[in-house]
């Protein structure tokens, strides 16, 4: 783990480079270029870290359904990096600029996940994730407008939730709907995170999911805050937003301080960079008084939480606890 | 565990009594007549249960060091119900209308906990809690204008979190600092709840506790919306707010829907009764999609909650999974 201490005072450009719709007809190499263009623009606003969306790299295939998984391969990534996007890896490296990078992953095995990768300032991979929460189903809706089939075309990642030192950061990640579920930035904090990076593209409209379009922003925003607030640590969001073959997402990218508060946020669902001035130390108030774990979180008592997956009955009362 | 499903289409009426600030000089059968006349408010009002604070029947006595933690023995209850609180509880019994009630109890074996009871609308008590995260120190901090004592006069509480059928109702329990825990919701949701109760007092200034003003109402409101949301449960807390003794105290008492949102709120720091009307249907469409917790939890993934307390070093990547 990277020792913060000796950055005291210090401050660093965080960016969260949002991205417009992708549409299945663009190449990869015409998005890397696009994801090039925002690397530069947010290195020039003064970032040192960039945070790109989840699938970054082709339109939001799971929305789509095929007889046969194999025929969304082109989708997919076989190695990190790869010819498509070393662009964009030499251009982190030339601007001495590090980022995080959503996409889908198939392993030389014929596993696919849906994968994430930080990379330093030098173009080195520092750390992988592979989404732990697929939301969705795998049975075939064909008369949705569009489907959500992520636990069809991706299995459950393998590799936990992790925290990478990437240039002097301890750096957790995760994946869209992760984001809504309090365990991923506590199992983050606990291994020492400083910043929770991650990617998402989430559908105005999912299957069951009955939420008015300004709840849909308003509970994204919630889950970043209270991830942040809860876990004493900064939360910078891609998304990847707007319209995509006539299904539109969310934008809503933003940067939230330790304090629960956004301090960047995106104002349009198309390509836009945001960066704000990260100070590290605004962390460690929370973390010396009310969020100091070792003083005040009690474990014996979540047991519950590893012991139980769905909802269940009460567990009794001692006998004679009411007497 | 109640069986929802014949209350579909049903609602109640979900209460919280905010109470203002309690001075030293305030007998209990005072406060209880305070109380009892809030109660009496919301029952006019159409409430069927009434949420009061924690430590609700005397000041926020943990500000005040003593040598001997006997010399606050006046401010916990050796039994409940007890002569002070009767007339609340035969008020309640009159008008058909159950409660939670936070205060100090003192058990016959010499043990101090910071406990809460429900009550349903016959007057028996139906479930118990006793707080599990207590904030504060334990040591004398003479020169603060108010010290937060409550690790001094209280144990961890050794219920855990329960869950209690109160008039068709499955009501689970928590108190103050509680609410900004993600455990606790979790372990509530877990076991059944519907609804998640609470009482606080939230001092302006905690010693170390670095927060903006606005800050604080913030926090405490997102900590409650989120454990809302990600829990698929209605939540109810309830503020002892106001100066106490020249020490001001946040209001803020609310109710919070399924969807995060807040649905009635207090507006001033004194005796004040909000009501809503509340359909535990709200939630059926969060429980059976993104909240599914059977379908997308993962606890084999979540150990590292129970196997740590405080922040620690990262867990490394199998060998090779970068490669």
């Amino acid at each position: 783990m990277v020792d913060n201490q000796e950055k005291a005072g210090g401050t660093f450009g965080l960016a969260v480079a949002q991205v417009g719709g992708i549409q299945p007809s663009e190449s990869k190499a015409e998005v890397v270029e696009r994801l090039t263009g925002l690397l530069r623009d947010a290195a020039a606003r003064g970032a040192d870290f960039v945070v790109f969306p989840e699938l970054t790299l082709t339109t939001f295939f799971p929305r789509y359904w095929v007889d046969d998984n194999s025929g969304m391969d082109a989708n997919y990534e076989t190695s990190m990096p790869n010819d498509d996007v070393a662009p964009l890896f030499a251009a982190g490296r030339d601007l001495g600029v590090g980022f995080y990078l959503g996409y889908a992953e198939l392993t030389p095995a014929g596993r696919r996940y849906n994968s994430s990768v930080t990379v330093d300032k030098e173009g080195a991979i520092t750390g992988k994730y592979r989404k732990v929460h697929l939301p969705g189903h795998d049975d075939n809706r064909a008369t949705l407008r569009s489907q959500h089939l992520e636990k069809k075309y991706f299995e459950v990642g393998d590799l936990g939730f992790g925290v990478f030192p990437t240039d002097g950061l301890n750096i957790g990640m995760a994946l869209c709907n992760d984001r809504r579920w309090p365990e991923v930035y506590r199992a983050l904090s606990l291994q020492g995170a400083d910043l929770v990076v991650l990617g998402y593209n989430t559908p105005m409209e999912v299957p069951g999911w009955q939420e008015e379009p300004h709840a849909k922003m308003a509970t994204h925003l919630l889950s970043l805050q209270a991830g942040a607030y809860q876990n004493s640590v900064w939360v910078a969001a891609a998304a990847k937003c707007g319209y995509e073959d006539g299904v539109y997402m969310i934008g809503g990218s933003a940067i939230v301080a330790p304090s629960g508060e956004i301090v960047a946020k995106a104002m349009t669902d198309g390509d836009e960079v945001v960066v704000a001035q990260v100070d590290l130390d605004m962390a460690r108030p929370f973390r010396e008084s009310v969020f100091d774990f070792a003083a005040h979180r009690r474990p014996e008592h979540y047991a519950i939480l590893v012991e139980r997956t769905g909802r269940g009955e009460p567990i009794p009362l001692p006998a004679g606890a009411l007497d």
